[in-house]
């Protein structure tokens, strides 16, 4: 089968025969409809978490088979959580259904586990997830995104009378931003690109430019969403004093800090990754957010090496990748 | 009055002509009795906080003025918390007595207030807290290092099952294992200074020796008071995926930080600095910890240059300089 693989030798390439995946107990084979190119997959070809194998891990498919007796899934249109557990009885994450914990955890195109930019993947059916009726393949696509954004909100109560900033006008803030604002959240996603703003601002989240914005240790929360490492300066400038730094991007470089300014305003710094998928869908199915503006292009499998070429460029959103 | 002051040319001195504070409305007058060195004070004599003034804020004195129509704290013997605010009624941060965040804070011997290494202080009644006639000077003089060791569980909720670590067997370390110990929580304190260790398990405080112990991402809580720029990646190391990582130590430096296992393993990352007195009072109060065998010299005034040079050495916890 045709899969978007990073080699040993850190080498991105489209290859024809790729080996199909062999259904394990309990899983179900996936052919992909679209898919989904997340900056994280840019963070792997440039080293991050040291991964080889099939790239992707935001998809949308098709059930064709299932090893196991109830065949029910067959045929329906679903999404995969990112990871799942070992399933052992006395793991605790796995009892939460925070796969992405379990220390024995498999993640799609990210670690121990060939990802979804192929065109057939497997996952255990437990963390496959029907996608509603109304909820188009596009929208379905950024689940993923979405069930990340909403962790925020698992992790951490936002009270009504909160402020919050979203820092960062890429596609990880823009879908932060949205979701929060979809819950009725007082969110302001600040960024440098008028264009993206406008994005956002057109579906009701109020907007500022970086640069036009009076930076106050003022904010409840600030959500460092920029994907860069100097955005934490900045976010640390705006949370007010025993507020909270929302940690989302994951980079992989380092920068020279200094921790103090935590300790004497005590701060709190959630770090905050992947969500689970229930909530994300119930938000697709309810239609309050579009995200159809966010999409910058879609390729063909086939010039899929061209999309991850497209997906470094700076005025890009969300890259798609059609099989 | 003699006063030990950090001047403008970054010199440390004792002077003895040091002008007597002029009592403002609602404040006391208090004649000190013993005072601490903290290794906040030897930060500001590195640049912390850019503070010019009569240093120190951890001390025990008898008041012997008040400018109030309320004169009965007049003859007791009490402690200062370490900031007050301005207490204005629309002030969030004061009416919660958070008066370490109020933005127009004054704090002693840190921030736009002369502090307690002076043979007279003043500072505003309501922060000042009467000592327990059981308490003597010597265990009162903790009581501003025992509230900071307090905050943490003010600011976050130990469950009783959860697994506490302590990193670094400082003065700031111990001061927190025995605190959190003496709250019936399962707390292990983890140092390299057999000498001092000893001193925590002598109060019943499970040790541990840094190079005899197993680094592990198991630990629900580990907070880190290594006073060292460096002990944040050993107290990463310790943090359990969605666990909390308390930041004790307010280290001038800066250092090269990765900030992705934060967010991988969602650590929450909580800035601590100091805490309210009536806990701490109480603690004192209770007789459950002796801090006794944390003092390693007590110096008079005269000498309190001495005493500083003395607090540098790598073997010393708590210096007290003697009124």
């Amino acid at each position: 089968m045709k899969a978007v693989v990073f080699t040993k030798d850190n080498e991105l390439k489209l290859v024809d025969n790729y080996e199909k995946p062999v259904l394990q107990k309990g899983e179900a084979l996936v052919k992909v409809t679209l898919a989904g190119i997340c900056n994280t997959d840019y963070e792997i070809t440039k080293g991050y978490m040291g991964y080889v194998g099939v790239l992707g891990h935001e998809a949308v498919g098709v059930v064709v088979d299932v090893n196991s007796e109830d065949k029910s899934l067959i045929g329906k249109r679903v999404v995969p959580e990112i990871s799942y557990g070992c399933k052992e009885p006395s793991c605790p994450w796995c009892a939460e259904k925070l796969y992405r914990h379990c220390p024995n955890r498999h993640t799609l195109g990210i670690f121990h586990k060939d990802g979804v930019f192929a065109e057939y993947f497997t996952m255990p059916t437990e963390v496959l997830f029907e996608v509603p009726d109304n909820v188009s393949d596009e929208q379905a696509v950024f689940v993923e995104p979405l069930a990340a954004a909403l962790e925020i909100t698992e992790q951490h109560h936002i009270k009504p009378f909160e402020k919050v900033i979203v820092l960062g006008d890429g596609k990880l803030g823009l879908i932060t931003a949205l979701a929060l604002n979809a819950q009725n959240i007082d969110v302001t996603l600040v960024g440098k690109h008028k264009n993206k703003l406008d994005i956002a601002s057109a579906q009701g989240v109020q907007t500022a430019l970086l640069n036009e914005f009076k930076i106050e240790k003022i904010y409840d929360v600030v959500v460092e969403a920029t994907g860069s490492i100097s955005g934490f300066e900045t976010a640390l400038a705006l949370t007010k004093p025993r507020g909270t730094l929302v940690l989302k991007s994951t980079v992989a470089a380092s920068k020279e800090f200094n921790l103090a300014p935590i300790v004497i305003d005590e701060i709190t710094v959630l770090g905050s990754r992947c969500g689970q998928f229930p909530a994300a869908l119930r938000l697709l199915k309810s239609g309050k957010i579009d995200f159809s503006p966010l999409i910058s292009a879609v390729y063909s499998v086939d010039d899929a090496i061209e999309g991850f070429e497209k997906n470094k460029e700076k005025e890009t959103l969300k890259v798609l990748l059609k099989f």
